[in-house]
């Protein structure tokens, strides 16, 4: 067990390379620390769901959440331009077997973990769509954050919360857009101060 | 639901004040990273006691592995002798009432988020034991990662490993005193290398 | 005398949370740099004062600067918030007694750092007034600087200035007024070029 | 010309991610830096090697050393076992591209900067090789300036000194090789001092 | 060769005081990173000068490129003021001797890099003043990634694409004015978006 | 007085460059951050010369060590090496004209600024040895704090305690002498540790 930690305790001090190609400092947000805003957001989101009268896994939802990034700490975050020169099928599959190597050792789990990590890859149920949904919210978060402290071009990323493809349905599409809009409305208001 | 991300964002800039008071520089570690690594551990450590047999309820385990540290965005990372002055009693009871501000606009379930944070103060259940576990090793691997750097004067750290004192009982007992042996001998093994 | 210095070294990379809190990156203020900005500008108080007929003991006023903010060493920069979990009282017991730990082993003198200590946590006498003056001063010549380099969000820092309660009078009230007047006056510029 | 300017400009952030899974803090190195103490390297091989009598060809040497790294602005500093699981062939062709569409604003030269990219690639010429080589000896001066420093945990890269494959012959062969066997004595003296 | 290498691998981690001076956060830029700008560049003005026909020495070009900074190895690198305090003549005395030492371990080659070091500094030949073209188009691309990450308070560096006294001439002129122009252009969009 | 604090407050963020030319982060210690240093550190050793009956201006002291290193907002934190090129008498003249242009803008008291900055320089004091010794002790004690978590490549900073030329004599000589082998005591100490 204690390689596997080890070698996810790296994911602490990776950049998430998407600030750092923006003109940001080094060290604006690890892997980790981001890893642990998905988390967060799809607990919140899944309490609110279920609230709603919906049933959600919430323990597998908070699994996926703290796994789907681990093939980092072999992998490296690599920027979205990556994806397009490796191809997201090979980016897919390159992740699938670092994943499979870093829980190797975690014997007689693995294969549940390289299911739950499927799961999330295929979006192919209402948790892995959720943590998908709370990646992209988690990721807005902080472009809020770094805008309210005068940073900018980050234009890009929000567009997303304009058209979210994020593939869910009744409530829980209910909710994701409505903490999306909210989201831009936030940023709307920071962005229209006197003093932007 | 927005304004409590908003505020748990800023743990992911919030130095862990241990490291930075020891010599080492600013951004080694966030609160939130931190975070990531104690959920990631107590994942691990609940599912090999489950494949030993015991029953341990996991959604319990990560929810309170993730919110855990979440008052300290209100009442920052105090260095442990912060704790020492305004009293261990006072340090509950602040970081309690933060917690309890923090998730109020989270209505309907914050009660629930309570209640697992108190459980893990008191510590009266063996997911709250099993976190305050992970929350030690999440440490020690941290000190590990950064001795095997070069960094030193770390010792401290590495007595609790010596003697945890962490009311867990059987299989969980052992489990955490297996990790922690191993751990040691890694750390043993760095230090005494030729070029240490 | 010593060990006391070590202990005060640390302020040399204790983090200002406030910046931090709000998306600044790590490493953008240290405690000790900013106690250099304070007593620097307690200094260029006391003398402007002095030059304008007041009496002023500016030996005791550079000893407060200095050591004002000493107990953070061991009790860490606390964020505003945090005061109001622990309330203020507590929070000044806490930090009066870690800094009679901290000056217990410069045995002799350490009585005297006390009472300076004592004096400035009261604000009875007009250096502890003055260095109070400081303490807010350097905070808003820091954030005119983080403005001038596109920094946003710290518009709350600014309200003090617009209604300072310092408790002082007579000449010292009016250095300190006319100071944040032009320190007003020269963020209002900043903020108003084309491209803010 | 800008809007290739503009891309290789994020080098000068971009981390070289070895440092940073290794515990070293963020902005040990960034791609652009490393790029600089390989075209200095190199160009300090070549001066000797053409000081021996042999012919080389320097401008072509600076070029692919200034050009050697340019896709990383788009594909990331991959760590080494990156290439692992996307294969070294997989790599090439991405990076290839990336660079093609890198320098495809910069008409009518960007076919020459492809050729001389190749050639790197290909390692197809003394040229090509020479740079090789110095990307391995800037490596090498940085892991001892980190463990001059008091950084460890590099022994890993210091194998390649003791069995370099470089595909050299003759005076460049031994140019290199001495300069290697130099730098594993510096790193034996700092290694050897009572304080190493 | 070692021993310069060693030195000049001190250029990676120098800031660019020039950032840090204005508010921006340790780390910004440092003086390698700039140098593989500053070659860059110059390498893509080289070969556009030569595609129009003029006959440019690139290997020269390249040269200087990489070397006109390795004093600040010794020197550091000097806000302009200090130069105005020290005197142009004074530090240009300094850096030149610095220079020299800093070369002097690379035997029977160290005379042609002064040579080189020379021509840089009295910008005596159109490789020259070609690299101070590039020395300054590359802090302005440096000046652009900062703004368009929201960064401000760089104005007065802006002033000089007004009004470069590069002493250039025909096609070099007409290149350098044009990229200058482009540049400004490109800082006039960032600085027009509604959310600048 | 503004402007003054305004410049001032720009040592805030400039490196002492000497760690960072070792192979030490960006960020390890401003010049404002070791200017509280000294100012406390000198502090301590005029109390305790007091304290023996030795009579200090202690307002003297203390301002001396705010302003001792002022002039560097303009001219930067030179290396040592770069004392050495400019001649330390050009050095002092670069300083001093810097220092009181600095000033300029506080009328009236900026000669007394002179005549202190001017004692500095001179060491034509016991306070301005005082301050001198402080500055040295500030330098090991940071130094000390480096090595304490794993810092090496220092042992130059030591020598200058084995042989202190402060010009100090009677109970001051003894005072820092003895801080010195404290010092060095503490050092040998860490720098024996099993796993230094």
């Amino acid at each position: 067990m204690l390689s596997t930690l080890i070698e996810l305790e790296r994911l602490k001090r990776l950049d998430r390379t998407g600030w750092v190609l923006r003109g940001f400092p080094n060290g604006t947000e690890s892997v980790a620390a981001h890893s642990f805003g998905v988390s967060v957001t799809a607990m919140l989101l899944a309490d609110e769901l279920e609230r709603q009268g919906v049933t959600v896994d919430v323990e597998k939802v908070l699994r996926i959440s703290l796994l789907h990034d681990w093939a980092e700490a072999r992998v490296g975050d690599m920027p979205r331009t990556a994806t397009m020169y490796f191809g997201a099928e090979a980016r897919k599959q390159a992740e699938t077997a670092a994943f499979h190597d870093l829980t190797k050792p975690i014997e007689q789990v693995d294969a549940r973990y390289a299911s739950l990590y499927h799961e999330y890859e295929e979006r192919n149920s209402l948790e892995a769509r959720l943590v998908k949904a709370a990646d992209v919210i988690d990721l807005l978060v902080e472009a809020l954050a770094l805008e309210r402290a005068g940073g900018r071009g980050l234009d890009e990323f929000w567009e997303v919360a304009e058209n979210p493809q994020l593939q869910l349905e009744g409530a829980a599409k209910q909710i994701v857009e409505d903490l999306l809009q909210t989201l831009l409305k936030a940023r709307a208001e920071i962005l229209s101060r006197p003093h932007c």
